[in-house]
């Protein structure tokens, strides 16, 4: 994996090109290349020799303490010592200033040695990020800065066992804690009451604190809260309560662990319904879950989802990382493994030894398909990451280009390597065949793991309703148009290449197919009928872009002088790659036919696809919306 | 389900039918419902209680013996008291004389509510049915009869550690068990050596002995096995010793167990690497596992694949009951599941109550793929079941015929449900969201249990080599002109129907697709060439026949005198439908609505699929050829 890294950082995504503006001027390709060894360095020795037995040695609940096996604190506190969990922030706060996209690069080698250990990271720098955003200068340094340091961890409480993907359901409750309420100097001060359920990381021993930010409601006048998403607000809730030195206090807040779900894979994650102010523990003497809130009344979510670029990015990522880890376990088998003799035109010949079953073609097919998903949903995400850091770092015009594609691409982001991660993850447990289908190989367990992507997060239904319903039609299309504009480049650029003339063909055509349906399905103006196919549009649009990728990919092995995706991106500060770049030959090597093989993989096999899940967009096929409960 | 399963039984396929053939001439209506009703019931009863304790509480061995939980005992004592094993044997055999459509359809109710379970009791009847065919009458009387009695229960031992899927590498050797091995009153008795892996039901105390049927090679003149199939034998290695009369002798036999596989699914059915002749027991005094030769020597596969079409549809079927186990259980989550509200064109107002998931049309879109994928799968499977009736009853013409149509409707009623069964489980574990994620239901079990049947009794890739590479070219292409002109007479049919006539179009026109693509595959006559793409020839082949199936399903429901598959078979006993039948007016009702609707969901989101997979096929895509193993 990790020459594919280098080569779409450097290569395709010109990530030295940042080091030009001022925020990451430290860096240069040695920092970068530092952080990456270190971080597959302790991803290989911390975590990955252990993500079976995360698997298999489930969290336990004593009653009082979660029990966790050794090898997650050791992995931890492993990563808490790379410093990784503040690399983005300012060097003034302990950080590195890495740039998003070399942070989500390096994260990947932690979440492809276990997705499940690395899941407590991932969710406490979201957290913390977030308090960097929003809260109050005491807030940031009392629990943003104890996050990033690693001496607490941190959650995201939204779901509720009544409300999952309906927000607007919270019913958590938030009353201001005294008439003083508003002079606690971290933050206005809250009692919360309410059940959060699905909460990931929401208790464990690793770290002496956890730091969980909820969403409640705080009741209006008449005593009682808004209906809808409008009347939530953010309130931060320790589990142990502090002072404003960031010191425990020795009182426990009023946050009990109800259970822990047992799932289907994730296991090395605790996950749990919390039940906050139900009276367990009495804090200053009373019931209820202490809450400082964030930001002002009724921004709840607006803060939550301020961060929502980078969690989705980090959930795609992770489903990519899990595809790529059964990629590779299912490439090293397939190599390894004798069975059966090549096809002739005379037959087989039984005389002669077995070959290894990487010689088939069939296996050559699941393994192509799943190198096309893991590398381009991995060159997906890192295009996403590094439109982050446009996003905070370039001119405004550029911020501003990012900011429109990141609203087309996100949900792709999240849930195209969820589906298609998955499906990797399931052709490497047929190529390993009935080995793959035991315990004894990993693969399993990543298809297990894999498994959840489509369901937090924003399932796969809410993300083609945020697509179709949302985000191609904001603004007259404009974010649509942003995105058209950027793949029509690539095909323009692909159309001068020799070999790459056919796909560019392709591409535009699935561009032109993506943009018609989409004018069909909203040709009515009327939602139920453009949505009530959201999801077949997600996966069209999805194999669309990652086509687009694939193409924009191998178009960087051409000679330097042919530009690449970020090396034409409109931004201001746009450097020429260096001449040395522009003056490389055609990639011939044995890396370079890899790619090819992959994208014209997926031009072949793949992108076909797409005209089966449009038409009945297109169309806007009554057939879900007839069908009626009784005809089940 | 019981109402499809009546419904497809008796509406489409007529079974009654086969009571004017002398063999099922005592059995009626009502005969066939009260088998149903009795597995229904027991399944009820003795299986689905248990489904989650089987998976949790996996066989273990304590280096003697193999231990179950207790439930798994009582329930195939139940099974055994049900006198399922038998039913299709002759009367005289203390069986039912049942047909093998209703004999399958009353397995259905065991393999949905506990596969793992039920397991053992295919596996059981599959090798009793085998030896009735290639059996002495010795063979039949002591082990066969034992266990249609539910005495002993039987293995498969094919797979060895080195062989898996390649059959011609098989290294178990069997040599004659000295000078007077012939005379044996058992049959021809041999010692063997060697491994087998995968061996389901391979060890436990379920029954007093297990007969294990097992592939070996006899050595030639010069002391070495023939290279290829040729040189393979089948051999009854029954755990312990017997006598003439079905007796234990007290004598271990020199089989043993060297592990149990842990798995990802089907955990309560246990699966083995058995030793043979390792020399742990010593019958006779001498180590060497004790086999009977069945049948001739070189004769091995013939007689083990005799059994292929039943076992092969029993494999799809279970397939097909787990997406069935797992569509009910969505299903009835997303009635009572109340959670977000419609979308209006005024948008959702927060201060309505949440409505059931099942009103959103996502929802409704997942459930219709699921019932189009299991009503599809099993109206498939009982229509090939229904075939092997023929083909034993039939006379000549009509058995030739069903013949035919078996060699390619096999590899799909195999392989198709393993693909879109599984498919249907991950769309469970969707619709019920988190929750689904969790071993507090029930789907997620379902997914694991069903990855295991793409991959035993022929991988999807040796399935789709069997169709393309020998099913639909056998014969100068008789079989796929076969089934060609069965599906040509529903396209007739449907055209003359209002509602069908477009769908009779879409068939027409994917069935061309598959005759013109098959072609292509082989125009230039090069297996290699051919066969690259035969994975995704088989599935769109199998989406080609599942549209088939549907549509001629849902013409069933239209007046009775619009003829159905098996009424317009052109069987030379075909009776008419009974004139109430004939003179029935299209049904209306909310089954037949379902029905329409999952034809419906099958042709507009599903067939057109197949064009993608094919494109490839047709043009013979050489890319998973060229690729190479260093370009990975």
């Amino acid at each position: 994996m990790r020459e594919t890294l280098d080569f779409l950082l450097h290569d395709w995504l010109n990530v030295q090109q940042l080091n030009a503006r001022e925020r990451f001027s430290d860096h240069s390709r040695e920092t970068f290349d530092a952080v990456l060894d270190t971080c597959e360095r302790i991803a290989r020795e911390k975590f990955a020799p252990f993500n079976r037995l995360v698997d298999t040695e489930e969290p336990r609940f004593d009653g009082e303490r979660v029990h966790l096996p050794q090898a997650t604190h050791d992995a931890l506190a492993a990563y808490v010592g790379s410093g990784m969990l503040s690399a983005a922030q300012d060097d003034a706060h302990g950080g590195m200033q890495l740039p998003c996209v070399v942070e989500m690069a390096a994260n990947c080698f932690f979440s492809k040695a276990s997705v499940a250990m690395s899941g407590y990271a991932m969710l406490t720098n979201g957290n913390a990020n977030l308090l960097m955003a929003h809260g109050t200068e005491a807030q940031r340094r009392v629990f943003a800065m104890n996050e990033f340091s690693g001496r607490w961890f941190g959650t995201m409480c939204l779901s509720e066992p009544q409300a999952g993907s309906s927000l607007s359901d919270v019913a958590t409750r938030a009353e201001p804690d005294g008439a003083d309420f508003e002079a606690d100097p971290l933050g206005p001060r809250y009692r919360l009451t309410g059940h959060k359920m699905w909460i990931s990381g929401g208790e464990h021993e690793i770290t002496e604190n956890i730091v969980h930010l909820v969403l409640a409601k705080i009741p209006g006048p008449d005593g009682k809260p808004l209906p809808g998403t409008k009347g939530i607000s953010l309130f931060i809730v320790p589990k142990h309560l502090v002072d404003i030195d960031g010191q425990l206090t020795g009182e426990r807040n009023d946050v009990a662990l109800a259970g822990l779900n047992h799932k289907l894979g994730y296991r090395g994650t605790t996950n749990c319904l919390l039940n906050f102010g139900e009276g367990r523990f009495t804090p200053g003497g009373q019931p209820g879950a202490v809450g400082y809130r964030v930001g002002q009344p009724g921004d709840g979510l607006r803060c939550m989802f301020h961060m929502m670029n980078e969690a989705r990015i980090g959930v795609g990522l992770g489903a990519v990382m899990l595809g790529y880890a059964g990629y590779e376990a299912s490439l090293d088998y397939a190599r390894q493994r004798p069975q059966g003799r090549p096809m002739t035109a005379a037959g087989k010949d039984a005389s002669q030894p077995q070959r290894p079953i990487i010689e088939h073609a069939d296996v050559k097919r699941m393994l192509l398909a799943q190198k096309s998903y893991v590398e381009g949903g991995l060159a997906l995400a890192l295009f996403c990451a590094r439109l982050v850091d446009e996003l905070h770092t370039a001119p405004p015009e550029a911020a501003d280009g990012a900011k429109l594609l990141l609203e087309v691409l996100i949900p792709i982001a999240k849930s195209w390597p969820s589906e298609w991660g998955l499906e990797a993850n399931s052709l490497a447990i047929q190529v390993l065949g009935g080995y793959g289908y035991t315990r004894d190989f990993p693969v399993e367990q990543y298809w297990r793991d894999n498994r959840l992507n489509m369901i937090h997060e924003g399932t796969h239904g809410i993300q083609a309703l945020d697509l179709l319903g949302r985000k191609v039609v904001m603004d007259g299309g404009r974010a649509l148009m942003a995105l058209a504009t950027r793949v029509n480049d690539t095909v323009q650029r692909a159309a001068q290449v020799p070999g790459l003339s056919e796909a560019s063909n392709e591409l535009a055509a699935a561009l032109a197919a993506v943009g018609s349906t989409t004018k069909k399905a909203w040709s009515t103006g009327v939602p139920e009928e453009a949505l009530a196919n959201a999801t077949p549009y997600l996966q069209a649009f999805g194999h669309t872009v990652l086509a687009w990728i694939w193409l924009d990919v191998v178009l960087s092995l051409e000679a330097g002088a042919v530009r690449t995706a970020f090396s034409a991106a409109p931004t201001h500060d746009d450097q020429r790659r260096e001449p040395s770049a522009a003056d490389r030959p055609r990639r011939e090597d044995d890396f370079a036919q890899g790619k090819r093989a992959a994208q014209r993989y997926f031009f072949a096999y793949e992108l076909p696809k797409i005209h089966a899940w449009l038409g009945v967009v297109a169309r806007r096929e009554s057939l879900t919306r007839e069908m009626q409960d009784r005809w089940f």
